[in-house]
């Protein structure tokens, strides 16, 4: 149990209760791990009492001081189960990824007074790192620094994107890291040009563009790069400028965080930088994701967050162009948010770079 | 477009129309795969109008005549672009799935009269396998049997079970399935009487059981299976009971299964051997699930499921016996009911098998 970060959550919260199921944050708020799969997991936090976890008998757990477990069958009725912890005059925040399924029931069944999405305290808690989150990001980061390194190496004559992909795990591993953090993404030439393109039997040919997004997973914390290289033959002219826009968008936008500026406003620098280079209809996804526990957390780096940055704060920056004749080319790194700037994670250089 | 299946579900629901969220269920009405993360992703059906699938625009899309696609981008507002398409005097079937971040909007906001759990028609509707279901989930299996005689033979003095598991994904492939249909479970001794075990690094030792529960995925179908091993010694006189009883309890239940037979009698006639051996308490799970493109479909064999199985109905059947300090053991095969039985899909032995 980690009651420091359950206390700030319930100080943040307006609801008089929260019922959260996503794995991710029981794990951030409790320490244990759970994959429930499609059966019922939540655990209740409310400033009056202990905080509760249902969860399934299938399911082993170690005891914890700090929480009480009620631990249910499948022949169990769900409502049932929640009726004797829940108040019907109460507003029950629950998890954004309450499925319908558990929700419906609380409302039709008047176990509340009323439902809201109950998130986004756990998310702003989550959102800002402490120091021993902050030493496993780093870490995770420099794991997939030099796992860049030997990536690059599997790009020879004749591999498939495919081939390239299934190495990856293991290299990770033999760096120290648990796992690959999602599946990692290998694209040559014109698949390159498609942010969310999966390794298939491509081949690759001269003259290739070759991108790598990938990270792994380091003590429960992951990380997350993209890199463009170009396979044995330098850019041509055009591909040359696009790369140089891409970088000068991320490095821009890196130099232009720090505690304070809204989130909205790195997107902008980023995407400034591309439209003003004539290829703004290209670059079609947010700067940035926040990250952590979960590749993907709450808080974007794009138009529509105007909050501002806070110290603490992990995101990528990862701008791209994807321009399906020329080239398709993004240049990603995690960063840090401090009071005066930003700690970029990644270390692995911008500059283009031939390979093979 | 799958228009038959979609008259299927629509005959089924009362509601006046269904928003459909989850990947499997729009890949089994549309034939098109989304993986869309934390962004919506919704199919809307109603008998009066074109089905409607809600997309990001980052996600790219065949065009399809049957289907009218609403392609959104990061910055519109959700509620707004399901507002047209809804209508408030409808009851809307929404899919079991829907996190509440999507569902809560939609009743606030009153874009519909009221929300109902939506997914029966459709879970009852994929529950009934066609012919074409059929054929790949028997070449699955039969891709799962032939894999259990390579698996055994990795079994060697001095590894561990995560060494063991870590094969396991290549040897499907090398036998034309695409991956496995879920993390392999490999347990060795006491770890086998833990039914979620995940592969740690214990090591083999002689006498220990030896469980496998894997499966693999075939044109989009799953297998799934168990078999429990002894390593180079025979099991011990209790051992071959919990064995015994363990297979006696598969058997007896897969001999009982036809369309008509309510699915809780099926799990009544596994549980009732296991309880009359003596071991009823560490039984301590249903009996099998459904199972198709998804390894855990709606449906259970087990105590709260009341409803007859049908011809053309897929699942597990899957006893086990968890006794730490003696055995734990779980035999499990796949079915397809038919109407005066059913055709089991494993054909690898039940027998006490001593390995290594």
């Amino acid at each position: 149990m980690n009651q420091e970060r359950i206390g700030k959550v319930l100080k943040k919260t307006e609801a008089d209760a929260l019922l959260l199921c996503d794995p991710s944050a029981i794990f951030y708020l409790t320490g244990k791990t759970f994959s429930p799969g499609e059966r019922f997991l939540g655990l209740l936090l409310n400033k009056e009492d202990r905080p509760k976890l249902f969860l399934n008998a299938l399911f082993p757990y170690e005891p914890d001081e700090g929480l009480d477990v009620i631990v249910y069958s499948d022949t169990d009725v769900y409502t049932e189960l929640l009726r004797p912890h829940l108040n019907p005059d109460w507003v029950l925040g629950v998890d954004k990824d309450l499925p319908a399924c558990f929700l419906l029931p609380i409302l039709k069944q008047k176990l509340v007074r009323d439902c809201v999405d109950g998130s986004l305290p756990v998310d702003q808690t989550r959102a800002i790192k402490d120091e021993e989150e902050l030493r496993r990001m780093r870490r995770s980061s420099q794991i997939n620094d030099e796992a860049m390194g030997i990536f690059k190496t599997l790009i020879k004559e004749g591999v498939t994107e495919k081939e390239v992909a299934s190495q990856i795990p293991e290299i990770y591993k033999s760096l120290g890291a648990v796992s690959n953090s999602f599946e990692p993404i290998v694209a040559f030439g014109r698949n390159a040009a498609d942010p969310h393109h999966m390794p298939d039997d491509t081949l690759l040919k001269e003259g290739d563009a070759v991108l790598f997004d990938v990270g792994c997973i380091y003590e429960d914390y992951c990380s997350d790069m993209t890199r463009t290289f170009f396979y044995k033959k330098g850019p041509t002219p055009e591909q040359r400028k696009i790369y140089e826009l891409v970088k000068k968008a991320n490095e821009d936008a890196e130099a232009s965080i720090k505690a304070g500026v809204r989130l909205c406003d790195i997107d902008s620098v980023a995407r400034n930088v591309i439209e003003k280079g004539g290829y703004g209809p290209y670059f079609t996804h947010r700067l940035g994701h926040f990250i952590g526990t979960q590749v993907h957390e709450y808080g974007d780096v794009s138009q529509s967050f105007t909050v501002p940055a806070e110290a603490g704060n992990t995101f990528s920056i990862e701008p791209g162009i994807y321009y399906p004749e020329i080239l398709g080319c993004r240049i990603e790194d995690l960063v840090i948010v401090t009071e005066d700037g930003c700690e970029v994670l990644n270390h692995y250089p911008h500059d283009i770079e031939i390979i093979g």
